[in-house]
Order: structure tokens, then sequence, then C-alpha cells
């Protein structure tokens, strides 16, 4: 009986698991806290642990500044214990602040009399919390504000937040704050409220919009709120000045006051439909995404979006894993983010309203992302991919150049070189559908030879380079426009552009007249040929005053991704490159440095892009083995499930991309090249779902210690090249990896089973 | 036979006489240089010289300065040598900056090489002018610039401007400049350019916007410019960068420099269409208004535009007092502005775009117009004033109060109380056609008690009065709300809103709480009720930090329009009254003053609109005489034709108002009650063009020594009130002044002819 009880208790357990496998959510395995907050002085990934959900404009989370500056892009730092409030827009990941619109906050307090005294200025609504009452998971969000015994849950969908708010028994007078002035520091990028107002449109509905400028030149954020509560009286604010009664105010620094009657225990709930165009817009957009007060409906809504888009790649693996992989991959589903209504309208770059068919998508941190997070979107969501690339040519048709860094349709220049390009060329060449080839070329070469702020091509085309005298950062400019060029001859040869091809090709050769063969580096020159000095290659440079990009000399030297083997030539052969990557990740040497760095392994920096390609290089050389152990050891030790997850920026998704291709085992050295170098997979099993029913596998003998690729199989052949191509993954199949603890020191080392570029 | 001779040519010198007479242009006597330029120190009108046509959108004039400040409104000081270029849009009288948008300039000069060296900022295309090489009239200007010998001639239809430029023979590279960054001086008001663009369309043709802050808090202006020859080369910049053989320039201190081949003698022609809400609508409303290249073609439709509404008051009197009278009519019509383009779109005070029926005008200047230009609107303008009235209402609708200043749409809150009341009010009780009077009364209504910046209406019906201690301005604003407030009455009384008639009632008494009469002052008091000391009635305010407005307390006491009688009373009667008046346009003594005053003849400051209506003021007491008296004096001594023809700021039209009505010989004391008080008329003879064909003649005897009332007949039976009304005018008949070189001291004394208020 025993042995029979204990076989049907194997079996139901096995069952259950089956079942629990079957019925396994993805979700469970994010945790949005991850990247919130630095933890001893590293840098945090500057995420949010708020509710969004998938590419949604709405992403409503708490902001624990009452002024968000340049350290806290993302509104929220877990090492606070304060909220301001909720606010609706967020940037997932970025160096740099902007959104935070339209903040609400639920508070309770004695009422304000109407003397028709001075008024105080309003404050005090923020409150103090604790992680042990807070909850986050993908389209939801929760925290009990601690002052005032509130508890609070949010949820999103694309274009709307739900508030749930739920007041201690007793309470006698719940409010609601809204506040429109609420945004990053004033002043910073000329941030200042240019024109705001609210409307009390009747006892359950708040609406208004405000006219901002900041990081995004010049928004127009319109919003229509309701409650499910009876609204007994509302306060309206412009700065210290207080209007009792009154319906409509308009004004720079407005909030509203709002106070309600609840029965005990009767939650508040608000929902607030956004848009871009018009109050009636946020209106349409909020009463066709959430009809009805069924919060934990719309939450749960929310939270199958989010599950329909991780189950595009279903991974086995440790918990741990998983969870930095799950949290990882919905990071880089944050963004882009469709700004577009919900009937299509948009305000266009030229501020006029425009009409998008398949949304209108921006957020493009495009120096970050073109690396890794485009080419994941272009495995993963291919449709979004077209819709992306399809809305930065309408910024060059509209502007006259792809996108350098897109918010809210808005260029606002940020970083270098114009990569939307291999975005652009690298969808086209993958074949996604309805992108137009002719149409990409035509954005893409216009892209590359119109000089434009930032990209001053005739001096390239002129000199042969940038010269720093001339235009800064000019040796990260003259690198990473070489591998744009690159990209762009790429597509002029698939549809017989000759000429073109030539002279894109010749210009991506642009980085050789900045090596300096003494030093054995890249270095910056003026526009007569001579060398800047003195030359000091540990010291950082930031966004301008240096020739390197957030980076240094060290970083900058890997910076040939179109020609690696030009690269090894250039420094004098592979034994030469190999010690000099071998001296990269093992010299700890800092020199005069700055914030962008972190994530530090010698001189390879994690926490920044220029970076992220580095570890992959041995694979161009008889060494793969220094890949998989560098690629192990930055999966293992960079990121983490903490706040302070990440090493560094979480930057609209690249940080989160890199991990993600590096766990499946592979990456894109060079994003617009369809090939990936092989690296280190840290999962046992992934199945990447494709078009068509079509699925790819990657299997692996996976454990802590088994970081070395010992040989490969693709669809049960053996597999002897080190890398594969996005064409072999998009037929689908199987890929599978036998790992060990040792090195392999034979395995892709042959030249002919590398990638040419 | 020489006999014969001489009377046919008499005869025919009648015929020709009589011929002139029937056709004699009434455009020909307005001077645009009238109150462009100071004279010797005194104020200007700050009127601008350029092209316009009557209520349009654009007014294509010179700018004197690069950035144009404070000083000079309008963009021209006639004492300036210098034209930075000829902008689209300015402001007429106002004493704050604003507009100046797409500032084109033709020029000459060697062509830049393309040498991809470090570009010189570009500059140098102002250039010196003479007055001696300049003309005006309505709808045209021409210059001669000096620097370059290039004979400039500028015409406008409602949205667009047309440009004529005229080469030196043998010039071999002419050249035009547009600046999308001429603007106010930066920083004013916040001014910046938040955005632009410059496209180059196609070889003829050039279009481009900018998003601009400034007086009006945000201005979209998108902006279509054709040329009737090729464009040979086109040069855009951003600040000192340029950018050769580029179409397309995104910045925010954009200039294309375009180069053109233009046979010998023959022009440049340009034309610039504009628009608030897309480069599209721009595009459509220059093709619209100017199809063809036919630019004195154009030119005579603005003539012809100008002639038609000057026509609606034809006058007969000296040249000089013609000049004067027409250029001042001129000045009235020049706005308010239909923003709305020729579709009926226009960007609306919600910064989204809405469909006007009947064109939305803006740039309602109301503590300045409600006085006299609004009133003269009503009669000479009865369906543009309809529309001014429900454009009004939009803001009320859209905004929660009516207009204060309003300018592209937008409120700016200039100046002090709500004067678009008296606006709506007249016109509703006057019964003009399309008026909604149940509209008109809530908006009134509504903007009378709706607490809103500079209007704190609950603090007023708390105190009484508005203190000083809680609102700057105090005096003034108190006085004035309690004019607004007897508007709000009036129309309360016409629909029967009893209660609401008392209440406004009550608080149009409000000036009576801050009477002090030991000094014989309105003077301003704490919220206490504790009067504000040190007080001296010469001192100057401003625009805050006093108790008055652009006036000292000598000025604002006459500011009881809706009840002279009781201001009489709290006087201490007629005696004391007078003799407070005879002192006040007699003391000379000047105390802390500042550039708000000019124009004195004693404390009586013409040249700002606190004075106006107070030469008026004898009518109401048994010294008529006196009123015209001083009326006369003012229409001698502070109008005449030089470039300082006004007192102080034309003001969008009220100087100019003051001068027509007074001349007619009548003038609205209170400019919502529909009665004029009869003053000195300045014309032999004057007709005002009614609706349904009606007209209302004015004769006189006038000569230059004749400025007494000796009697009146109307419509041909002896008139003994002291003022008419506007019933009578718009009945039409026929008014006529026996005048005499000696007062008639019995005229128009008794109490009964005297309005009641």
């Amino acid at each position: 009986m025993r042995i029979l009880f204990t076989t049907v208790c194997v079996y139901c357990l096995s069952m259950l698991s089956c079942l629990a496998q079957v019925q396994e959510k993805l979700t469970r395995y994010v945790n949005p806290f991850i990247g919130t907050g630095a933890v001893s002085g590293s840098l945090s990934g500057n995420t949010y642990p708020g509710a969004t959900v998938p590419f949604g404009m709405v992403q409503l989370s708490p902001d624990t500044r009452a002024e968000p500056d340049w350290e806290i892009g993302s509104g929220y730092n877990y090492n606070d214990g304060f909220i301001a409030g909720f606010s609706h827009t967020h940037l997932s990941g970025t160096g740099a602040p902007d959104l935070y619109d339209v903040l609400i906050m639920p508070s309770t307090g004695a009422e304000k009399t109407r003397t028709g005294e001075p008024n105080q200025p309003l404050s005090g609504y923020g409150s103090r919390f604790s992680h042990s009452d807070e909850t986050a998971k993908p389209g939801f969000y929760q925290v009990r504000l601690k002052d005032r015994d509130i508890n609070v849950e949010l949820t999103a969908t694309a274009h709307a937040g739900f508030h749930k708010y739920t007041f201690p028994l007793g309470t006698r007078d719940p409010k609601v704050v809204i506040d429109l002035d609420h945004s990053m520091k004033k002043g910073v990028f000329n941030c200042r409220v240019i024109a705001a107002q609210l409307h009390i449109v009747n006892d359950h509905a708040i609406e208004g919009f405000r006219v901002i400028s900041g990081w995004a030149k010049l928004r127009k954020v319109y919003f229509y709120a309701e409650f499910n509560r009876k609204i007994r009286r509302s306060d309206l604010f412009d700065g210290g000045d207080e209007y009792f009664d009154q319906t409509l105010l308009n004004g720079t620094d407005l909030r509203a006051v709002l106070n309600f009657d609840i029965p005990n225990n009767s939650p508040l709930l608000t929902k607030v439909g956004l848009s871009t165009v018009s109050i009636r817009n946020a209106k349409q957009n909020l009463s066709l995404e959430i009809p009805d007060w069924n919060f934990y409906g719309i939450a749960a809504k929310a939270d199958a979006a989010w599950e329909r888009e991780l189950g595009k790649l279903k991974i086995d693996g440790e918990k741990q894993k998983k969870q930095i992989f799950y949290t990882a991959l919905y990071h880089t589903f944050i963004q882009p983010n469709n700004y577009a209504d919900v009937n299509g309208d948009y305000t266009g770059i030229d501020f006029t309203v425009h009409k998008a068919s398949h949304g209108f998508y921006s957020t493009f941190s495009l120096w970050d992302t073109f690396r890794a997070a485009h080419p994941l979107y272009t495995l993963l969501q291919p449709e979004r991919t077209t819709a992306f690339i399809n809305n930065m040519i309408t910024q060059y048709n509209d502007y006259g150049y792809l996108p350098i860094w897109q918010l809210w349709g808005q260029e606002n220049y940020c970083m270098i070189g114009n990569h939307a390009i291999p975005v652009l060329v690298d969808a086209a060449l993958k074949g996604l559908q309805g992108i137009d080839l002719k149409r990409v070329y035509q954005a893409v070469k216009g892209s590359a030879t119109t000089d434009h702020r930032g990209s001053p091509f005739g001096l390239l085309n002129k000199i042969g380079y940038i010269p720093e005298n001339r235009q800064s950062q000019s040796v990260s400019l003259t690198l990473e426009m070489a591998f744009d060029d690159w990209c762009v001859a790429q597509l002029a040869k698939k549809l017989n552009q000759k000429d073109d091809y030539l002279f894109f090709m010749k210009r991506s050769k642009s980085y050789r007249n900045l090596y300096d063969s003494e030093s054995g580096f890249f270095r910056a020159k003026t526009d007569e040929g001579v060398w800047q000095k003195p030359f000091d290659p540990l010291k950082y440079g930031g966004n301008g005053d240096s020739p390197y990009t957030e980076g240094n000399a060290w970083q900058y030297f890997w910076y040939v991704p179109q020609d690696i083997n030009d690269l090894i030539n250039l420094t004098g052969g592979e034994k030469k490159f190999l010690a000099k990557l071998d001296t990269f990740f093992t010299y700890n040497q800092r020199g005069e440095t700055n914030n962008n760095a972190s994530g530090f392994i010698g001189q390879y920096a994690h926490g920044n892009e220029p970076s992220h390609h580095i570890s992959y290089l041995y694979n161009y050389t008889s060494q793969p083995w220094k890949t998989q152990y560098y690629v192990a050891k930055i999966c293992r030790e960079l990121y983490n499930t903490s706040s302070s997850g990440y090493a560094g920026n979480e930057d609209c998704g690249q940080m989160s991309a890199w991990y993600v291709f590096s766990s499946l085992g592979f990456y894109p050295v060079n994003p617009a090249s369809g090939v990936y170098l092989i690296g280190s997979p840290g999962i046992k099993k992934a199945t990447i779902r494709l078009p068509l029913g079509r699925r790819f596998e990657i299997m692996t003998n996976w454990a802590e210690d088994k970081i070395y690729v010992q040989s490969v199989k693709l669809n049960n052949k053996p597999y002897t090249q080190s890398y594969i191509t996005d064409k072999m993954i998009r037929s689908g199949g199987k890929l599978e990896f036998v790992m060990g603890s040792k090195p392999n020191l034979n395995w892709g080392i042959e030249p002919e089973n590398k990638p040419t570029n």
C-alpha cells in the first residue's frame, strides 16, 4: 500500500508538475524591481517598477522624487523611501529624464476651509513607503503608502492607467491629488510647462492637458480621468493660488484636489486615458480600453498581454536565470512605445496631427538599441519591427534623416551616429514583411549623406575622418559612422547600386585613418592630420569635449564590427590582437573616469554600450573559449535579481537584450549582418516561436560550471561554425550545445568557420 | 474768347473737381508712417508702415532692429536707419513685442565657396535705408535698400505676403535670405524658438515652420513661399553651421540663403502664405489668395479692400484732418486679426485644430480697445463684431473666462480687468445680429464670478474691494471691475435675472469702498481696511507693485464711467467736482513717473488709456464747453501727421478710435451704455454707412476756431441733449452742429439733458 501510495503520489506529483509546466506563467519570473536602484555605489539600471503593457504609451509608476533629475531617469530609485505620486509616463533605463505626466496621488487629511485666506502652497501629499509593503509584476504595481495607510494598486492598458486606492477604515476625507506640474527638474533641457488646463467635467470626471518642453522639445499631453465615486468637492490650484468651487483652471503649475465620499472598505478607482492629440482622443482611448470598472480584469489583460509576448521565447533553466532572463525580456518589450491613439491619430514631428495605420512607435534610443535590442525585435517582434522601420522612415521623409534618439515623435539628437541605419538595413536584409527595400535604401542613404547636427558627412567625405577640432567625439563618431556606412553599402549591394556600394564601402574604412600604430589605438586628429595630444587611453569621455563617447580609447578600440578581421590586421595580426584583448579584460588601472563607466572587467565596462560586443571578439580568433569564459562571467557577475541587477543604465532594452541573446548562446557582434557569434548559453532549453508556427529550439546540458562549448549540432548534424545566422534561426530547427567545465580548445578555431564580418 | 475760355476752364475745373470728388480715394489720406517713431523724446504710436489688409493675419513690414524689444513692439522705429528684413506678422501699437515671423531680406554679394571650412555666422544682410527712398500706403510698402541698391515693394492678402525685389542693373548674384530665428529679443517672455524647419520644395518654392514661445505662450507658424524665378542654389544655416546643397534642415536658428539667376531689370517676386495649422494650409491659403504673379493686381486688391472699409465713414474736412482721421481709421481696422485659414482651420487655445465658420479673430488688446475701438466696431463692423464676440465666447467655453488680452488665440493676461465683458454687453445690448444673448450672459457672468489670474472675485465679494496687500493694482482693479460688473448687471436686467442684477449692481459700487474723502482720491486699502501709506496722488504705477495701473491716483479718480453722477456726489457735488476737473487739466506738477505717462495736459495723459474718457466728463456738469475745449485741444495738439502723430502707444486701435469718435463730435464715456457724449466735432461733414443702406450724417460749420457747440439739430429738429445714442445713429439720420468760436454757456447744461450714466 505504501508502495502503491508512493507510486500514485509520484504519479500525481508528476502530473501536477507537468500541468504546472503546461500552465506555468512566464510573467511570474519577471521582477520589475530589478534595475530600479543601485546597491552600494554601483550604477542602477534606471528602470521603474510600475504598470505597463508591452510597447504601451502609458507607464504608470511611482515617482520617488518630486523633481526627477539626471540620476533618476525612470522616476524611481529603490533606495528612496518616499513616493511623490504616480505618474503615467516613464522612460525605462535612460540616462536622461523626461515625461512623468499627470501625477496622481491619493491622500487623506482635514479639509481646507474656504476662508479666502492666503493659501498655503499645496504640499505634503507625498508619503513614505517601505519595500515590505510593495509588490510589482508585469502590468501591476502595489504599494501601501505608510503615512496615510492607503493601499495603492495600479494597472495599465496601452493608453490608460487604472488606479485602485483602498483607504483605511474610518477615513472621513479621502482625496485624490492630480498634479499637472510634476515633471523633471525645471530648467533641465529647458523643461518648462508652457500651458496647462484642468477641467472638472462632471462629478465623476476630470480632464485637461499640458504643453511642456523638455528632453522631447515639446509635448502635448491630453488626459481624461474618470472615478467610480462621486467627486464631493474639488479645489483647483495654480501654484500657491487656490480656486475653490471652480471647474476650469488654466496656468502652468496646476493641481486639483478632489474630495470623495466613499463607503467604508470600498475602494476608490480612477482610470486615466492619455493622448498626444486631444482630450477627445484621450477620452476615446480610455473608453475603448477600459470600458468598465473591472480593475483586476484589466490587470489580468495586462498580464495576458505580457504572457503572450514573453511566450515568444520559452526557456528552461535555473529559477534565478529565468527571473533575470524574463525580466530582461520584459524590459526589452517596454519600448518602443506606440504613441498613436486607438484611432491612429498622433502628433508628428511637424507638430501637426497625422494618422498611423499600424501604430506610431517612438522612444528610439538607437545608439543603445541598434546593437542587440533591435536584432532581438526582428526575431521576436517582426510585425512591430516593420512598424518601427516605417515610423522611422516617416521621420526621414518629414525631417530629412532617420532618428538619432526619438522621444514622443521628436528628435532630441542624443548620442552620436545614425544608428537607425543598421536597424533598417538589418530588418530589410532579413526580409521582414512590409518593408519596402527601395524606401529603406532611400532613407539610409539620405541619412548617411545629409549633413545634420552631429553628423557632418561633408567633412567626413573631405577629410576621411571626423577631426576633433571641428566636431567633438570624433573618434567614436568616425568609427560608428564607418559601421553605419558599411550597412548602407550592404543594401546598395543588394539593390545593385554599385557606385553607392563602392562609396560607402570606402567610407566604412574611415576608422583606418584614425589608427595610430604607435600607440595601438584609434586616436583623434585635427583637420590638418595632427594627432591630438596629450593622449591617455584610460581617460573617459562623456558627450563632448573628448574624442570618445561615454568611454575611452581602450573601449573604442574594438568598434569595427563590420570588419573584425581588418581590425586584427591593423593591430598586427591575431597574436597581437589576442594579447590586446587579454589585456583589455585584465588591465584594471583607472584613469580619469566619469559616471559613464561601470561594470568593469579590466577595461571592459559592461555598464555602457561601447563594450557590449567585445567579449565575443575572441570568436574571431583561435581562442573562442575566452568569449565563452567572459560571456559566462558577465552573465554571472554583472546581472542579478537585485534592484541593482544591471551594471549600468538598462537603456531602453539594450542591456537586457544583451543578456537575452547571451543566455541563448549567441550575440550579434555586427547587428546588421544577420550573423550571431556563438558564446556560452546559460539555459537548458529555449524555444523561439517564429511566424508561421515555426520554432527554433536550443538545447544544452547547461550546469553552473559547464560554461564551455564542447560541440554543437544543428538540426541533429554536427555544426562546426563559431556563428549561426538569422536565416538558420528563422527557418526553424534545433541547435544543440554540448557544454563542459573545461574549454574545448579546438572548437570553433578554424578560420573557415568564422564569419567574414 | 478769353472770357469764354475762362468760363470753359472754370467749368472744366469744376467738372474735374467734381469727378475728383466722386472718385477721390480715401486710402490716399492714409499715411502709415504716422505713429511709427517718436520725435524729440515723445512717445511713438508704435505702429508699423508695412503692408496689410483689413483684419488680416499677415502684416508684412520692415523690422528696423535685429531683435525688437519692449520699446519697439511694431518692429519699426522711424528714427532707425537700418532694416534687418521684412517679416510677415506684426502688432500695431502695443507696448509689448511679439510675432515678426518669417523674415525675408533680399541681398546681393559674392557667393560663399563650398570649402567645408568653418562657417562664419550669417550676418550683414541688413541694410541702411533713407525715408526719402520709402513710401507706404494701405496694403503697400516700398523702400530702397541703400547698401545694395535693391528696391523692395511689398503687398499682402489676409494670409500671405507678396514681395517684389528689383535688383540693380548688372547684379550677378541676387539672393534672398529667409530667417526663421528672427523674433523679439530672446528670453523676453521666455521667447525661444523650440523647433523650426526649412524645406526647399523645388527650384521655385520653400516651406517650413517654427514653434516659438513668447508673449503668446506658444505659436506654431507654418509657411509656404514661392518665387517667380528659379532658385539656382540654396544654402541652409542652423546658427553658424552651414548646410550646402541640402533641401531640408531642422534646428532652432534657421536661415536659408537662396540664390537666383535673374535677367537684367527683371524683378524677383516671392509670395509667402502663412498658417497656424500646417504647411498644407499655408500653401492652400497662398494659392487661393495669390494665384498668379500679378503683384500690382494684389496691391490694387489690398487698396480696394481698404477703400471699402474706410468708405464706411466718409468725412469732409481739412486735408490734414483727413490724413489723421483716415490713418486713425486705418489703424483701428488693422486688428483684431483673423487667424483662421481660408478653409476655416485654426489652432485653438487648447493647441488643437478647430474649424471656424466666420473666421477666428484674435489680437484682443481689451484693456485698451473696450473703451472706444470696440464701440466703433459695433457701428462700422457689425458683422465682424459678431465674429469677435463669438470668438471670445469660444475662449469662455474652452478656457473658463473671456479674453483679457488674446494674442494668436492664446491668453496672455496682459493688463487688468475683464474688459471683454463691456465689449460683449455693448454688442448684445445694441442688438447686433448673430449674437445669442443667453450665451453672452453666461460668458460675462461666468467671467465676472470665476476667480482667475488677476481677477480674485472671491476676495472682492468678501472684502468689498481688492486689497493691495493681496493683489496689486488694487485701486485700478476695483474701479475697473466695478465697471465690468455694471455691464453684467445691464444684461442681467435685460434678461430679467433680478438677483444677478442686484448682485452685480451692488458690486458695481465697490469703488465707493476705496474713496478716501479726506484726500479726495481712490486709494489702496489692506484687507484689514487700513489705507496704504504713504500716499502720493502724483506717483505713477505700472503693471504691479502699485495700486494704480499705468497711471496715478489723479487719473484713476475719474474711472466710474457707469455712474459719473455718483462720482460727482462722492466728490462733494458739482462745484467740487468741477474744481477737481479744472485742477486735473491744469495742474502740471510731476511726481514719480514712468514711461506709461505721456501726452500731458495738466495731470491728463492722453498717451495712455486711463485718461481717455476724462475730457468728456465736463458734459455731466454745467460746463460742457470745457469738454469741447479740451477735446478740440487734444485733437489739435496730441495728434498730428508726423511719425510721432500719437501721444503714446496706438494700442491696437484705441488711440485712433478716440480720434475718430472725437472728430465726429461724440465719444462713449461708458462704452457699454450705447450713449455717446457730445464733444467738439472736427469735421465739416461725415457720413456713417450703416447696414441696410442706412446712413447717419453729421454736418457742421466747422472752422479752425469754431470749436464750441452753439446748437444742435437731429433730423432737422432742435436737439438739446448733451449726448446721442447708438440707437439714433443706427436708425440713420442727420446730426447738425452749429459751431462757434465762443462757448455757448447755456448749451447742454440742463440736468435733464444729460445721460443718467
